[in-house]
């Protein structure tokens, strides 16, 4: 029986000793000068960044649309099984924020853990019920809710409080109650809002929670750890994508240098 | 310039004469028995679908899902290419349920709109204003946001209510104030609750709705068409899939019958 995706994540985790999820958003107009004459810039474009991070990265997290955008499945495809690779225990997140009925969400499950073979994808909460449950029907693989997210507009629907709960809190109630048989389910929860985030960990000590927002963005991230590592000083993700991937313009070494410092920020913190 | 999106939408009902939109779900399990062995299946039952409901349909709704489960992406952007040749004056709407942060957004809508040169395609508003605005900017495409939708699960969350409002009021009285200045935008509004989509007309006369759940999911055309309808009896595009694309075990004479069919239960009701 392959392992569980509760055991990935902890594994992932132990391996590279980190928290560090490394987005990759290969916007086409900032792919580093030297790969731009590539035959296929996207996928030497993570290969660089895999190189880099590799045993830095506890996880990586291609977000599809970016690939999409240029008809590069090939290269989403490829850049995944390099990833696999260079560091075969961190966790492959495909952020894809999915969601519809029934037997269209099968339709996208299937995109995701079987042609792309990632361990998790990211899912939109908004048509409830059985648009979540396709994703969550794998062990061994695990779907990533939208809670409370970190741009701007997300305080438009999301903060909205019914019997005094807001949405992205009855999400994350729905989450942990009703979703979570299998301990496959982790919540989106932003850097930008801390407080949120401590209301969630306060409420849900036991989700695991990816963090965007660090830096381009805003987030701080010492009071992303405070609000939200658990008991055992993990239970995040803490995602970074154009800080890290376009550090110094692409180079390797500049993006080396930027994942170890998330990292190396991370870990003062969480040892203190 | 070329025409407005609202105009599109005028020009595809009444080139039609109809409110009927075909949605394109082609299940791997289903595809007609006879196409199975086709080299690209689901372009050949495309084709099929469309030589037999062009002039009754007013638009078609390809669902992504379907495509990228099989890395049919080619096959995608051909079927769409041949509605424009043998239907030029329907719409093509992208069912893909897209929504991220606004650099991602701008991302998807480039997907939808260059890439595969869809009409409109389909948003999930839980991102709120910055994940919906991208899809808005051009005045000849739209966007069709996710208000009330068929599904059961529907009722988890786009029904709770915070001031008196549920959660699918407050989307439109955002979608109707903020997002719709160039009048390209339109609403998903599921056929299984009539009594949500009356207060829906009630509070936007003009909003034009998208509406799946006729048929397989149990919606009933007339209680439909009763709540939908604006003061010109237009503002609805009924959608159908499997009960249309799979009629008969999916001949041309019984996709054809079963889109006629629909067409004129709409029409009746319309004109009486």
């Amino acid at each position: 029986m392959p392992p569980s995706f509760e055991e990935r994540l902890h594994d992932a985790q132990s391996a590279s000793g980190s928290l560090v999820c490394v987005g990759l958003d290969p916007d086409p107009g900032k792919i580093p000068a030297d790969l731009r004459a590539d035959p296929a810039p996207l996928a030497a474009f993570t290969r660089r960044i895999v190189d880099a991070t590799a045993g830095i990265a506890a996880a990586y997290k291609p977000q599809i649309a970016f690939y999409s955008a240029l008809g590069a499945e090939r290269e989403l495809a490829e850049g995944i099984r390099y990833i696999r690779e260079r560091a075969p225990r961190a966790l492959v997140i495909l952020d894809a924020k999915r969601g519809d009925i029934g037997n269209t969400a099968e339709a996208y499950a299937h995109e995701a853990f079987d042609r792309y073979g990632a361990d998790a994808v990211t899912v939109n909460p908004y048509m409830g019920d059985d648009s979540v449950r396709p994703f969550l029907a794998r062990p061994d693989r695990g779907a990533i809710v939208l809670c409370r997210t970190s741009n701007p507009g997300a305080r438009d629907f999301q903060d909205l409080s019914s019997d005094g709960l807001p949405l992205f809190r009855r999400v994350a109630a729905r989450a942990a109650s009703a979703w979570n048989e299998r301990r496959n389910l982790m919540l989106v929860v932003g850097a930008t809002v801390p407080r949120e985030m401590a209301e969630l960990r306060g409420a849900h000590p036991e989700l695991p929670f990816l963090v965007p927002g660090i830096g381009a963005q805003g987030g701080d991230l010492e009071a992303t750890l405070d609000a939200g590592l658990d008991r055992k000083r993990a239970g995040l993700l803490i995602s970074s994508s154009r800080a890290i991937i376009y550090a110094g313009g692409g180079t390797a070494a500049a993006i080396r240098a930027a994942a170890q410092d998330l990292k190396t920020a991370i870990e003062r913190r969480r040892s203190a």
